[in-house]
């Protein structure tokens, strides 16, 4: 049985890896791909500048192109997935939810809203409880669940096995790809032979969302985790996987041994797009590196490096997961997948 | 009045850096070059494959390369810097030092030892002093004085204006470039769309060398600052600059603004290779970076930015220093100029 | 004495490397600088987003920009720099040259008519004489020179010194760098661990221009050079310097060391920034390279290597020049500066 | 029925490649692995610094690698894959000839002997009828059979289709990856930033080998074809993927139609490496570019775009091939299969 699903915002960076993730889909079919209004009537081949290595799966070049409103929609598609920017999400997704669709959202506006479940499968898919209260208070028959951003996907599954070590606090630097940005957002000029300390309010959500994502549900709404972040986040001229070095301390002293075992034995979820292993804990130290390991468990795995003991009193190590696949797209497929299987759609 | 110096291992990286800065240099005049025997007898234009942008300066393409050995030095140069690997520093560097000659030494041997002045002109000068202790201990007419470790040079000298505070905890991250490993330490297979994020030995100098150099003289000895540094180490595809971000916790709380102002109002030295200002701290928060800040000060000023309290307590910025000017080769010349300034030489 | 000159564009990549050379240039003064409407009335340091490694030179930083219009322009001012885009030239640049302002224009609108001088001062000086013809046809007061596209720049020099050996057929392909294309012309993710072979009417660009640059004065135009040029061109990772590989077919023939010395014995002219030597031939068979070689004669000299006869009866060698200095902002000024010796400012 | 194969020199670059390819092999299995003394009686995971995306593939991880010598392997193997630098290959491959082993080569030793053929199956697989006059000759029961250089497997492939029209000459720039010098071939400091035009014995290859691939069988011997070639090569700061300016002058005059028709039309091989279709003529006047077709059929398929008429009478484009793949490894497999469905194994 396959559920008939479209893709909001179907020819940018997102929106393509979401179609190369959704097309071999077992459970999906893409139903409907939208953009802009220029772009509407137009088949996707000719909508999309294709960017991706492998060609636009068959099935998808001919597809024609709507416009990102709901009355452009098929009946019978029930979840969509939204690789809107930021602010046309805040405008128009909440038009579709009201609409009936369920919609499984990378873009960040209100990711942080109290009645929005921001999830991981593997970490917190009880969070989807909230949904109760969104519709609630909405008045929706669908429902938006966010996946958080991609320099966060990275490193907070890395926390969650550590949490019942009482977590305290952790820094955090990342050194991140430029198709974090989109296919237009870093110029060659400004990162060949440089990098940049800097990505407008990347640090804050590192800082906020982690927090959420780590909390437990209480009642009508999360109750956020009491762990302090402190982010530094650096652009630098690499293509795919950001790459993030991690100091955390805890309540109770942990070794090294203790933390790589927390790791590898967290458990995954049982999903078509999730990773087995989730978290792999590689033994060389220099390695997570981009290049090499962004692609294990098919984009969608968390590794980890270069574990050891601080002067300062806890634990440091690597991390690194692919930015547009574990960070978004796929992100969002786990979501949806994670919908479908509790029965949201 | 022309000190006559001379340059140990002229042929490599850090060399070739020696001789682009002492060529003009408007107080020593370069007597000689040594390299391994296989160069010696060569000119110098031979035996060194240039790499700088800027030709061989007038004056040193002819001169002849001779073996690194006391014996083959002209008698009246008293003055040397050594641009040596470590492990033939530290073969060779005492065998000069025995036979009268000062060294300014980059190579990483012995930067630790207790009768061995670690210096930062700007920071810590008067660590020469332990040249007394190394002279009645180890017999020499000569001395040995030694310079940081490059990514230890970069973020340093930011912490030194702060030690009033109650300097406690420091995090630091660092993105350095690849001529930090000579010429032919990375290979392009190993950087191109990448990151590493380990360099063998480099986070303990940065967690070692910058107790020592922060401390201070008691008697016969350094007493290290009790500071501890966390570090993480990663290599990036950039071809100079080392870039850092550093986290601060200190006893006194202190606000982004008292930290810029201890920057920018922290002295600098009177010296011909040293930069004014010492520390630059720049307002915009995408800055320092590589390619458009390592230029600074001619290569030796610091360039500070993202100044910004944490939500973990303490401060946190970034900081950037030329890693083969400021970092290795003009930190050795400066540490050269000052045991003139000094009288050591 | 010192010629009050205006920049017109000068907040974009090639204005600003004006600002850099024309600053310290001992005959001009920098006495307006213009730029699009949203600008005007703002400081330089805040109308421009200062790209450059060098801070913005005194005395430009606190300039008022003004709107790119004759009326906007002192009166004492007489020489124009134009680093407009060429459709905004196009449409502007005559009413500069009508008010009877002299403009040397870097934009590619125009290089091409036929009473527009299109000007490389050591090869064809002599092309100013078209400027009579065009007073008289255009009514101007003042006068519009053009100087080539970047790519053009770079190898047509190397041909000058070979035409009296019968030029018959070019092929030349070229590797150029991203900022030939403007700060924002190239994303990082075209061109990291990629190479693009094609530039939109580049080509043609290199095809035509040559033609018209070798050509002669005949009467009251330009008599083509009847050579043949078929270019590939190819955008490649780096920053500055464009290499370009050049086969060169004669009537004549003629070996490598012919041509060798017809390029070093190719006279430079006596300008304030014309380099010297014009042409330097590299001896080590891997030279030119952009990072290495681009800085020579100040970013203006043409740097040529790997002489050779070819298999298919010519010559073929590598050449190489700075972009935007030499290919861009350079080469405008020099024609300011022959505007001048010229007697036409 | 699998034939058990061996791989000389598999810890390399090119062994690494061939391991990735042989292992999942229809119809070899991989039954021995040689290298260096110093790496004999190690498991393959320890003699090698694997350094492909993909793990090493299960089955070979373990497996003990033995010296490169004929009295090393196992009887039953028949086949082995030389992956060897051509120093060591010159000295070793006779000895496993002499032995009976067929070699298929990717080494550049002996391919322009007069007895050896150089094969790119879809184009001369007719050229292994030389193995007749090999084993006359030489006296082997075993055969040594190369395949080209991985730049002039690139363009030569897009010859072919051409030679019906009077092939005449050919110009050819290179723009090539640094993976084709090996891991360690170029330094990140020589290339970041950079392009070298220059590669050592790399035009001449292109230039010699390509007239013996183009050549046909003429008695005991291959005639060779009389096209002169002529090639710039230029290494560039990308990882994988060789791409190719080409001219084409051919005595029949042929149009950019004519030739798209004769490429695509030109027949592949139905050997289970060999890619379907084998050359793809690309519409976009900006591809093929390396990243994103390097993977086309697999790494095998050559990309061809950028057709076009030239000023100069003839016909250019642009192509591709993945030089690791298609370039070297893909190809000793290719003559591999050839040589197993031609009955030579």
């Amino acid at each position: 049985m396959s559920i008939r699903v479209g893709i909001l915002g179907a020819t940018g960076a997102v929106g393509q890896r979401l179609v190369e993730l959704l097309a071999p889909h077992p459970q999906f079919e893409v139903a409907v791909l939208t953009a802009s209004e220029s772009s509407a009537g137009h088949p996707y081949r000719e909508a999309a500048t294709w960017r991706l290595d492998a060609p636009i799966p068959d099935g998808i070049a001919a597809q024609t192109v709507v416009e990102t409103d709901p009355s452009a929609l098929p009946e019978d598609v029930s979840l969509l997935f939204s690789a809107l920017p930021s602010d046309v999400g805040a405008q128009v997704e909440p038009a579709f939810c009201e609409a009936g669709y369920v919609v499984s959202s990378n873009a960040s506006n209100e990711r942080m809203a109290t009645d929005v479940p921001l999830v991981i499968p593997e970490l917190n898919a009880d969070h989807l409880e909230l949904l109760e209260v969104q519709r609630a208070e909405r008045g929706w028959d669908g429902a938006l669940v966010k996946n958080p951003n991609c320099s966060t996907i990275t490193f907070v599954p890395t926390l969650a096995p550590l949490t019942d070590y009482g977590l305290e606090r952790v820094h955090v630097a990342t050194l991140q790809a430029v198709s974090g940005a989109g296919y237009d957002g870093v110029t060659s000029m400004e990162i060949l032979d440089n990098a940049v300390p800097h990505i407008g309010g990347e640090a804050e959500k590192l800082e906020t969302e982690s927090r959420k994502l780590l909390g437990s549900i209480d009642g009508d709404r999360i109750s956020h985790h009491d762990v302090t972040v402190s982010a530094s986040v650096n652009r630098i001229p690499t293509l795919d996987g950001h790459l993030e070095n991690v100091w955390v301390e805890t309540a109770e002293s942990i070794s090294p041994d203790i933390v790589a075992d927390a790791m590898t034995t967290y458990p995954g979820i049982d999903l078509p797009t999730a990773p087995d292993p989730f978290i792999e804990v590689l033994a060389d130290p220099d390695r997570p590196q981009p290049r090499l390991d962004r692609r294990r468990g098919d984009g969608m795995a968390i590794s980890v490096g270069g574990l050891d003991s601080t002067t300062t009193g806890g634990i440091q190590y690597n991390c690194l997961a692919h930015n547009t696949i574990r960070g978004a797209a796929g992100a969002s497929v786990l979501n949806g997948e994670l919908l479908v299987e509790r029965g949201y759609v």
